[in-house]
């Protein structure tokens, strides 16, 4: 039985299937809805994704809000998560249909929070200033803040970059009460990790980036534990 | 008279107000609608985007799709764009709403096409693939792809790091059968200005970024003369 689950709400640009190296399973049905397909042999993590979905990978995904709202609600709904310990759900950016219709078709489960996802400069931040907003208004509670994209250490001279600027996700968390949960560099390695579809946590164990995220991990479960 | 307007139709997250550093404007209205902003004195470069209605701008936009269908068509429709030589329109990444809307509001105009932006790794190539299908399903010709994020030169000792691989804008390209517009180098001083309110464009005539960005219009005003 899983005990994590991951939902993949953007349904024009699903990633999770990429991110995560997982080819172009065939989605089963049993009695209980729609089997999510396991990430690992120990069936621990769930996932669930249009692009599990779509016959032809390239296939565009033009749907209007409603039909947005519905599917999450089947993701919900009819897929057979079994027991989880957790669910994780992946936004698009915004505040719009797919963030409402997760926040609707989740009100018969406990909700802990929203963990936000910024780059430092002032026009990442802003947009994320209004995903802020958007949890005040609707009750959910922030669990805290990541910047990502901060910072690239050269491989070659080990002189750091901020190409993105600096520190606007620490700013942001200051500014608005909120945890700051840590940064994670920009990192070659992260990207060609993914490419290829290898493990980075396995495979750079010793890196800075594993470290960074290592500690996010912490700090998002110190942050859900002052609940 | 403006002779280039710019519409940002991302509502969730309007970014055209920070990127061309205007403040808070009051936008003011006339009888044949809204007076869009203007971005310099000679009124050549008319702009509206929903970041420069909104009272406070952390207010988040939490609207669905007809909302914001409605929005768009009002943009088009009833903003006093005047006499323009060409309306650029900045969407928000996906194939939904705010696409069909753009297109359904822009019906009695000529649309020339889609500029399509992309970042070199296949996470990303592989949404804007979809954004293609969703051209060819909807008839707008795709007028090029850019590679945006495309290698890092370190200012430290001059190496080049492909922090998010190498060469995915281009692949599609070829791919695809579309015309590659060009690469944008990653580059401190583009996200710096953008910070700062500086034109970039002005400010570094002799960076290879500024090189790059010039040769992408060319490339642009070819495939627009090759309709």
């Amino acid at each position: 039985m899983a005990a994590v689950g991951i939902l993949d709400v953007d349904l024009c640009g699903p990633s999770i299937p990429r991110m995560l190296s997982i080819g172009r399973p065939d989605v089963h049905q049993c009695d209980a809805g729609w089997v999510p397909v396991y990430a690992d042999a120990q069936k621990s993590l769930a996932l669930m994704s249009i692009g599990f979905l779509l016959e032809d990978p390239d296939e565009a995904v033009v749907w209007r809000g409603p039909k947005k709202s519905a599917m999450i609600g089947q993701f919900v709904s009819d897929v057979a998560w079994g027991e989880l310990d957790v669910l994780l759900v992946d936004t698009p950016p915004g505040t719009s249909d797919e963030h409402l219709a997760v926040l609707e078709n989740l009100k018969k489960h406990r909700v802990d929070g929203a963990i936000l996802v910024t780059t430092p400069q002032a026009v990442s931040t802003g947009d994320v200033r209004r995903e802020i907003t958007f949890c005040k208004k609707t009750g959910v509670r922030v669990l805290g803040i990541v910047e990502n994209m901060s910072g690239f250490v050269c491989p070659h001279c080990s002189e750091c970059s901020n190409i993105f600027s600096k520190g606007g996700g620490e700013d942001l968390a200051k500014l608005t009460g909120s945890v700051f949960l840590g940064s994670v560099p920009l990192d070659p390695l992260l990207s060609s990790s993914i490419e290829e579809g290898k493990d980075f946590m396995q495979s750079f164990p010793n890196s800075a980036t594993f470290s960074a995220i290592n500690s996010i991990s912490q700090a998002l479960l110190s942050s859900l534990q002052n609940d």
